[in-house]
């Protein structure tokens, strides 16, 4: 059934990407990645690369005009995976643009160049994020429809989800609506795992942003990609779907004590005294996942897990770097 | 009725928002008025700033922390019309982040943070433009849906409609989007009136920006502010209304030859090659009003008395300025 479809993966060179652009040949189907290496790594592509079912294109998708002069597809395109955008949160409070242009822009142009690929079939799935919600006391479900976005990320998430409904609404695509929680899992480029791990083994402490208190969920990319592929295969029955595991999450000091202990490390944990960690954090999240297990999807991996084999896999990767 | 109605203008010290509130004054309004003067003239409001019904407010409408800290009403709006924006078309087609921050998060920040303010019986009036259509070959109204504009200005402007009516109808708040032809009179600070007076007076030639075969439709500030107000004023059966005189525009080799009659100048026309005027200019586009003709509003002025005013006006201001 899969064998042969069209998929085009934007940011198809970041951790979601990637594995995405993996699971996609390894179903049969042709993809077509894009990356503009800003922030996505060649290194991720090693494998991939040598793949005849799969092209890269070089190609920053805030750019239409890089992308008329680039991208010349002989078939019309099945799957529109839409994962560019920025990666770092923080550089996005420090400048607002940032998000406006790597995050938002990416998927707005990205939806103008390729619509003429589109035919009425095909699907187009957009990565979103818990941090549309923002600030949120009550359990988060898609039926929300206040959302409070604190960090310029989240912001330029809720956007692209509204253009992309217009967009979508106006030329009559399917479209589907995919809300992350932190995503865990190698190649790890940025979070608090990176983080925690380059610090157990570089620095004397293991300093932590904030009190530890901060609580959200995880998933660890592998399952989260089955979860998207899941999605995108079927016909369901809404257009935005929050996914995760069925638990209250892992708290910020949980995740310190397993670096310390998966690292079997005796340096002490340090932490601060802000409930966040971070200007723009979202310090405690909490997902009804509901709908996705109506749809006959469950996460299998329960946040810790997805935390402590996140931790695992980077350790592994950082000795092998140091040998 | 209107009497003691609470008007916010943002982007008040352009051309169009000093009009607008020294007419909203005059209709018995207390107006706020906000402008960053990034482009906006403080001279516009020398009037308006002896009127004890006009509270100026300076702040950047982009900055969500700017307007928390500058802006403290004691009422709620009646209503708020949201003018700010780029109005140097050209400088966002060199930057396309102009046009992000000064013309989409202008929008969006402002009804972010007066959403507040507003009640169920409040009015938000967007100031949009033709350039959201880009080239469309037909008559342009306001039942076409596909949107193609070509520069990031109208990009921008289609932005914030798509913004605006997600955010009105999750917050179930009233809003009347105006799209505008291009606007001229006093005081003219950018566009093609203000480009070939200024070439009449200190140049030697009238050189035009293309062959001079654009023809565009044309009202003069005034008039437009009456369509403004008697739209607000309405229980509108439409949210988008297009708003023009009913004929099909003046050429800009017309406009040249006013300039120069109108001025008693003997200098010498001298035209381009293009069809458009600049990158990312229009060069055509024709305007179908009946919509707003049937609410019971008809411009009065020709698009080609619109221009001979405005360049009159011009020309009294341009000379005062030299005695």
């Amino acid at each position: 059934m899969q064998k042969n479809k069209i998929s085009v993966v934007t940011g198809v060179a970041g951790t979601i990407g990637s594995n995405l652009a993996n699971a996609l040949i390894k179903l049969g189907h042709i993809v077509y990645g894009i990356d503009d290496f800003s922030l996505g790594k060649r290194k991720n592509l090693d494998l991939l690369k040598k793949n005849k079912k799969f092209k890269l294109i070089k190609c920053d998708v805030s750019n239409y005009k890089q992308l008329k002069k680039n991208i010349f597809l002989k078939k019309k395109i099945n799957y529109l995976w839409l994962l560019a955008a920025n990666s770092d949160i923080q550089a996005g409070i420090r400048d607002r643009n940032v998000d406006l242009v790597k995050t938002f822009m990416t998927t707005k142009i990205s939806l103008d160049f390729f619509s003429k690929y589109l035919f009425k079939n095909s699907k187009i799935i957009f990565s979103s994020s818990s941090a549309v919600y923002g600030n949120i006391k009550k359990k988060i479900n898609e039926n929300i429809k206040l959302f409070n976005p604190i960090s310029n990320y989240g912001e330029a998430k809720l956007l692209s989800e509204i253009y992309l409904d217009d967009f979508s609404k106006k030329k009559k695509f399917e479209y589907l609506i995919i809300r992350f929680p932190n995503v865990v899992g190698p190649p790890l480029t940025h979070g608090v795992i990176y983080d925690f791990c380059n610090k157990i083994l570089n620095q004397k402490y293991l300093k932590v942003l904030g009190n530890g208190s901060q609580k959200k969920p995880y998933v660890y990319v592998h399952e989260l990609i089955s979860c998207m592929i899941f999605l995108s295969k079927k016909k369901t029955k809404y257009k935005i779907y929050l996914c995760g595991p069925n638990d209250k999450g892992v708290e910020v000091r949980k995740i310190a004590n397993e670096v310390v202990r998966i690292f079997k490390s005796k340096k002490k944990i340090i932490y601060g005294k802000t409930s966040y960690g971070w200007k723009g954090d979202v310090p405690n999240y909490n997902y009804n996942v509901s709908r996705l297990n109506k749809e006959g999807f469950k996460f299998k991996q329960s946040s810790l897990q997805a935390v402590q084999e996140a931790i695992r896999q980077n350790k592994l990767s950082l000795l092998n770097e140091k040998n």
